[in-house]
């Protein structure tokens, strides 16, 4: 089958022939893939940011986002069948260990993850395992949700972290109106009665998300902080959502933040630096986000099936697949890349 | 009376002589002070780490940790009588904002805070408001609790916040064992499951809280996160309680957090400094805590009066106020220093 | 000035003359009457249903939903100014109890109830306190959204409690499309993603409740269990709110109750009886809900004035009181039912 | 080998001669039983109040409390190894569904219950699940814990819900103290500070929890109500935890019950039959509990390892199946009926 391999940090994935992956315990589903998404953590794998994190040995298939058709089931699995719609969790799961058993599928202390630790989607075929796979209609199109696998379940995971602090009255900054901001803004809008501040570059990015729901947009040309803490009467929002995580949206966003606020984070690449002071005399608290759990993405599912979430996508053939990672490295995809199998 | 006073930024406070508080508006209370604790942040004070913050005007009077015996109510004052003994919360809150009507009077929109944005109570007389007061049972000595007031209430808050973390089975660190880790390692005992582990430079504040419930005590020399990770199974501790936040703490402390675990920082001089890649891709929380709430404070006294916290203090009287000052900032107070007005 | 006095239980109150209420206590706000509304619990006051637990003496003024302008202040007060608009709490507290301090102003030690156990609002004029009144815009009308004041505020608080417990994909079912109903319903919509599931008598009733977010509406005609259980797949509502409580409906309620559901009782008037043991086999919860608290009003009044809430009413002058009264009783009011004083 | 078999509803088990049960599917795990609980769920099955919502096919083997070793595994099984020593959680459950993604495996879709709807463990070996299974110390005697995979397993359930609910202060009443109620004190000793209250008939097993921390004990001889309320100068508990459910102790518990207070109900039997009036005008709830979750179940053993629970047992070999059940069924069991097979 073809798959997108990296063979190397620091030098692009290449578009190379592999041998099909093959059923080796009870446990394992092999999806047909319809789609698998191309993320801004692909260009961070390049980089070789997550070489020592993930462990991994390279070569190996990139791709954490995907969804398609089971293709092949081990012994032990019955909760899918062969020829089902499905998306894929991106964790493969033990469901023994107290994480699993407690519903958090990012803290499983066996887990794999595929496109990270493992062989990923971009590929004719994913082998994963029975707790990963999520059923879907068989009207969804796996090109169509693909990207919900991860960029969704991120940004849908930390809204719903934040949304029991989210009452009528307050206001959220999300940072960055990309794929996960996109996704961000409509799930705040469905789940709770916040008002929405969204902050990005591109009036575009910014434009549709108007559309969706955000109540203030703000394009980031430097006047960002100073324009949250007016329509907060500088008092600053109760929540920060920063997709970008880097380039100056940490300091930004801690300067947006109220009094007893808290600020989830979820893009990465630069760091949190704050004086211990300025924590405690304002009792604000920061958020890690990672992922989410598979009732996380199985609830995301049902927004997007209620049309309350919806996603705008870029559709590319696997072999075009440098194509993509190019546009998403130079800020020229519009929507989420989406790489299509033939 | 007596009272001191901080007249400059990094110089020390001087015992003068200076007018009694007067009832000005119809919630004022007048306590006449039985014990007033001389804390870490009063050397924050004199240092002019709080000068902005605060906004004070110098000079003023120090402390912001009193007890004592209710001396003169305003006209609509009807939850305490003269004479009554009370412990002082330390901040004055208006009773309407949101925070107030939420309990929280830490963020109190309307606040002053005794003794670092108005007058303290290292005096003879104090003024404060009706709703700042606790009422204690008579037999209490205000002497003997003062310290609650803010060390011992810091504590508790942070305690109560983590504690909903912390099931059987789980491991907190206590990082510093002087007056505020004495009685977070009190509290974490009376109120949860948890195993307790505290790190201090001091192997006889080790012992102290050795007999209060801690499970494994650890001298910071260096080897604390080793021994931290070999406790924990080279997991790390679900929850870091920080009561030092300076000289390294940091830094140690998030290296001996677990994954998806929670640090709370109490103790401030330091500065929180993260990569955005370390917080996400181990989903971990840093949480700010200031001083507590009105109800945190009846909660402490309860405890306290069910003999689960006891106070390792050392007295003073006022006119040696700058002798304990002193003592504080050489490492050379045991437990936590007293002032007694004649 | 004109009030509708009740002087006898079982015996209809009459409109009639009585003196102006006078500032007594520093905190004390009295209110010129916009709009009182006319609630079902008057109807069971004039039951009697509330004499013991009330303990009010007869004769006295009824109406506890009340909003107008600031027409005089004690003392005290400072947070409202003569001439201010203001939404009126129906309690009374005393911002100094545990609940109060808790923010829970239902469960204030010292409480008054305006228009239950002390004179309500359907009078010229009604004597509350500081701590009762929310400021609105000068633009707001009090006779548009006095109903706010209990009705919807006991929607509100209903739902706010249920509303962590309802991810995508869960069913609520509101029992009652009368005046708490249709605030719940928007409530739901605008602070939950759950599916909206609708039951009364009325098919008019429940045709407006679809305009507001209901996904189904059932005539209440015998057969609603059955079809919450099928629109359930046989499983029942992961949360019922009942807003009516007597009449069948808190048996029909427990049998369209999801296994670990939970079910909000407010409505009253019926029983709730169930054996030990089918709570006990699907882990079942009974919610108690009474009025709300002041931060819940202030945010209900923040999704009214986002437009998000609104009210459907029916007006009539103060003397007309008892047409309203009626109409309600006999199911012949059409909207809440609002007083204006002349 | 051998097995308590009930054959008829309404007529006592017998000890008969059974086939052993083989391993048919890939997580099987089979179980050499080393002690089986008597529990009064076992009476309640015999009379026949699980039938129907059981759903079991008589005859079967009873006994849904079990502990023992390891003996044969299915060839997916993986968490566990032959030999080792394991407490058996009583439900069997899939994995895959969404309560066991959340971890409530009370609530599997998928579910069957040893004992209660399957064999259960009052037999030589016992056929569960590898999701089943509690991997213990070698050194953990199963007789001496087998009690606490369904009696610990639900007191701890219970108190874990309730524990967020008790603050310093609080007053919590623990109706019953049985097997369940002795391991309910000593959960609420150590995973909370509430002051505890206990009713039951016998002064014996009250003066035991005296031991375990109980603050107050009451002979229930009709006087439990009243002296409750002097406890709580007249307004009841926060918290009441019924572990009998049957016989007036609902009436009771009601009536001791302080306002925005929650009652569990653990024990079964009785009915709850309270006027919705009642249940709004003090804002009560209502929480049933079943069993436990895994993690529950895991901690509980953690608590037991530190020495924080401890068990009071009567231990009888497999043949004296129907003296114990005998002695239970009269009130003569002192502690928790332990089968143990030869």
């Amino acid at each position: 089958m073809k798959a997108v391999q990296l063979k190397k940090y620091n030098q692009m994935p290449k578009v190379v022939e592999v041998a099909e992956p093959k059923i080796t315990s009870p446990n394992d589903v092999i999806v047909r893939v319809g789609g698998a998404g191309v993320c801004r953590t692909d260009l961070h794998i390049i980089e070789g940011q997550w070489a020592e994190k993930s462990g991994v040995k390279l070569p190996y298939i990139l791709g954490h986002e995907n969804a398609g058709w089971v293709q092949e089931i081990g012994s032990a699995v019955s909760n899918v069948s062969v020829g089902d719609t499905v998306i894929v969790h991106p964790l493969i799961t033990c469901g023994f260990c107290r994480a699993c058993r407690a519903g958090n599928d990012m803290h499983c202390e066996n887990q794999a993850f595929s496109g990270l630790s493992v062989d990923g989607g971009m590929a004719n075929f994913l082998k994963t395992s029975a707790r990963a796979v999520v059923k879907l209609e068989p009207t969804q199109a796996p090109k169509d949700i693909a990207a919900l696998a991860d960029a969704g379940l991120t940004a849908y995971h930390a809204v719903k972290k934040a949304s029991s602090l989210l009452y009528p009255g307050t206001k959220t900054v999300v940072i960055g109106a990309g794929g996960l901001g996109h996704i961000g803004v409509q799930c705040l809008r469905a789940m709770t009665p916040t008002e929405i501040i969204v902050i990005d570059r591109s009036p575009e990015a910014l434009a549709l998300t108007r559309e969706w729901g955000a109540n203030y947009t703000i394009v980031a040309d430097g006047s960002q902080v100073g324009k949250v803490r007016d329509i907060t009467n500088g008092l600053g929002a109760e929540v920060i959502i920063d997709f970008v995580g880097e380039g100056g949206s940490l300091e930004d966003g801690v300067a947006m933040l109220r009094r007893a606020g808290s600020y989830f984070i979820v893009g990465y690449g630069g760091r949190l630096n704050v004086p211990a002071i300025d924590i405690i005399s304002t009792e604000i608290n920061f958020v890690g986000n990672l992922v989410g759990t598979y009732n996380d993405l199985a609830e995301l599912m049902t927004l997007t099936a209620q049309g309350r979430v919806t996603l705008h996508t870029a559709m590319y053939p696997l072999d075009a697949a440098l194509d993509a990672i190019h546009a998403l490295d130079e800020g020229k995809l519009h929507g989420r890349g989406i790489l299509i199998p033939a």
